[in-house]
């Protein structure tokens, strides 16, 4: 079996056949999930729904082999497909990955590919972090500021903040709202949803650039990275500001779930959060925040928390009654280093290797009863501090992704052959997309980044 | 009009029609023509071949409107096209990109995107550079360290090389051979032909890091900018090494068009680019050569030239019963500055305005005779070494390969109008299409990199 993500069972048969007409049923079944037949009498999807004969697709491409990954041909023989009988479906609704496009921007066509890649692997959520005290991308018609000041910044830290450099190079980049529109259709097409992030009440110091009157302190987009003191001020006209903001947000993103943040704000009290995710509800959406909000007081039904400071944040939720998505640093937080090795590329965070990952079960074992079914599920998150391009994102994010899309699919149980079916089988499907990933022997010379200082923990 | 580049012939007529079925009929005509007819009762398609017909959705693309360049539909509306006919054809075969992907290394996905934007152009030719001093890109299955040793160098210097620094970070990657028959096809689909180069005998340090018997000096693989005096040695077995390459190169590549470089090559007489060349005609092919191999000696029948150090080369060429192609440093040289403001990031070259590249005239005006049928067209060059990302990549080639694709395509007469017409109708598309291009009005912000030398002339 070379699946990956694993499928709930697979039946291999005699032989191959050639790959041709594909017929698919629609049945009955669990949600996102397909039945698929390989016999010499053709090949067969029973799809409990269209996002399952998407996958059932999925599954074929991995089934023909690496080159089927290619956008052209480059062999002419015919192509073979094993007999075999699969069923499958996901564990968790929620198989999420948010790339931090704020701290480096990523270009359209770079995040395009992302959701090529996250479809490959099953995953259906994709939570874009719009922005952050280093840059805001999302194009605000009331308030254009926010991209042509807040858009960009003139330096970063290169590394770590407490002993990097600085580049000395300005950055930036916004998508407009139609380049979001385009974006969200995409990978709806690919069964992805986007989920898109304003972070408030901190971590706003590009839009406090753009109009100073949202703060308390001004200054400039932030060229540093860390916790940033200068958070939003409470003023009733700064939380109109910001639902502006977020009216603009919502005509752009048709997802019910939209993300509020809420992370990291010195000083704040809650209220500014409660606002906005009241704001959200009146207008028939559901606020996303990440696990601080709980402590912000009562939050509107439907709010989800992201559980990202271990799982005490999601375990206190769902006993609120909330729906969770299980996110913690230790185990999901992909910008953090995957080896103990020096030559790791600043190296952050804790180790955290694709074994480290593969291992970790997203279900708290505290949770009883009814409350495990507030366990949407998961989400891998990308922080871009130190992932400059989207070379440096790949690395970061795979094999790693990988590993997270079984975590998040497969049943439970974990597969001692996981890591040689990934190297085998994965890891040349990789190759043929493209994707610059860590190899498991450590990065390539040309991936290491000697001199520029991380801070491990 | 709003076409670009600009048709043949446009006859505007009334209103526009909802776009629905496109019926193609195959007729006499020039090479890659095609004539459109927009009415009420349809829209039809006169191609002369399959390039003519591609080329009339290239163009009917453009008149539905900048969202037809987007991967997803973001309006729900119906889509019109004005009433109207078009005919068109190339005024050159030859229109093309040169990449060199060497100096700064172009991953798989960055390049397949550039094919689409040279297709959107109507341009047919992508020529990748793929090897020099700073970097080899081609997977060599008999000799490996081509790409693992030469297929990475420790730092760059950035800016100039006179004043600028280092980054001190490693810089690298390669494309496996499927990678390139992947591009090649992908191209082929959208009647690109991609072109590729191994550089001889000079721009060959990374070889020569590799397999030190190569060169006479030794040295690693080059972390500077500028003409390398440490070339080839002109053994035998150095030949006989080079003609095993460029049977995996003629292997992997189906053109029969094959690069051989032979520019800037200190101290060599000719001999060595003859000898590749004419292996290169034993095994069918044409060989291709930047206009230093002018003067290399007798070089085999079906030898094509890249006039670059001005047209003179090319008109030697031309009159020694050469085909040629056009591609002076001073007109299409698209890293060269693009204005003269101070904050032109890098500031190379001459300076060489979308208005420079839009008014050069290809065609020598001292051919005469059958000369000028020796001119197959020209190529605009992307040299890297300033641009190491494919942000940067964007930025200095659009816009000035839009105009350059007029400059081939369209007939001979400038159309005052042109810059209008990009502003008005091209930009945005380019905008759709995610391009970073540099606006008309100069670099924004984060295009900028002050502090970094150039070297203006």
């Amino acid at each position: 079996m070379t699946l990956v993500p694993r499928p709930v069972s697979f039946a291999a048969g005699e032989g191959t056949v050639e790959h041709g007409v594909v017929e698919t049923l629609f049945v009955d079944g669990p949600p996102q999930g397909y039945r698929l037949t390989v016999s010499p009498g053709g090949t067969v999807i029973e799809a409990s729904d269209e996002a399952g004969e998407f996958y059932a697709y999925q599954t074929i491409r991995q089934l023909i082999g690496p080159d089927a990954f290619r956008v052209a041909s480059i062999d002419r023989t015919p192509t073979m497909l094993p007999v075999c009988t699969i069923e499958d479906y996901p564990r968790f609704p929620w198989r999420g990955c948010m790339i931090d496009v704020a701290r480096h921007f990523v270009p359209k066509h770079d995040l395009l590919r992302y959701v090529d890649l996250l479809s490959v692997h099953k995953l259906n959520v994709l939570h874009l972090h719009l922005t952050d005290d280093q840059g805001w991308r999302f194009e605000v018609k009331r308030y254009p500021k926010l991209t042509s000041v807040g858009g960009w910044r003139s330096s970063s830290r290169y590394g770590d903040r407490r002993s990097g450099g600085r580049t000395g190079r300005p950055h930036g980049g916004f998508y407009t709202q139609d380049d979001l529109r385009e974006i969200f259709e995409y990978a709806r097409q690919r069964h992805v949803l986007v989920i898109p992030e304003i972070d408030v009440p901190g971590h706003s110091q590009a839009a406090i650039a753009a109009y100073p009157a949202l703060g308390v302190h001004g200054g400039d987009v932030w060229t540093d990275w860390g916790v940033n003191e200068r958070v939003l001020n409470t003023e009733e006209s700064t939380v109109d500001f910001y639902r502006n903001v977020f009216d603009e947000l919502i005509d752009v993103f048709p997802s019910e779930v939209i993300g509020i943040g809420g992370d990291e704000a010195p000083g704040h009290d809650g209220s500014f959060v409660r606002q906005i995710a009241q704001h959200l509800v009146r207008r028939g959406r559901r606020p996303y925040g990440w696990d601080e909000i709980v402590a912000a007081g009562p939050l509107p039904a439907g709010t989800i928390v992201a559980s990202w400071r271990g799982i005490s944040g999601g375990v206190t939720a769902a006993r609120d009654g909330h729906d969770v998505v299980m996110c913690p640093e230790e185990f999901v937080y992909l910008d953090y280093r995957q080896s103990s090795r020096e030559d790791e590329p600043i190296p952050v965070g804790t180790v955290t290797t694709v074994e480290d990952v593969y291992g970790w079960e997203p279900m708290p074992a505290s949770l009883t009863g009814a409350e495990p079914g507030r366990v949407l599920g998961a989400q891998a998150n990308l922080w871009t501090e130190h992932l400059d391009s989207p070379r440096r994102l790949d690395y970061a994010a795979f094999p790693r992704l990988a590993a997270f899309a079984e975590v998040v699919w497969s049943p439970r149980e974990k597969d001692p052959g996981f890591l040689d079916r990934l190297a085998a089988h994965h890891l040349p499907r990789l190759d043929a997309l493209g994707v610059e990933y860590r190899p498991l022997a450590g990065p390539l010379p040309w991936q290491t980044m000697p001199g520029v200082p991380g801070f491990p923990r």
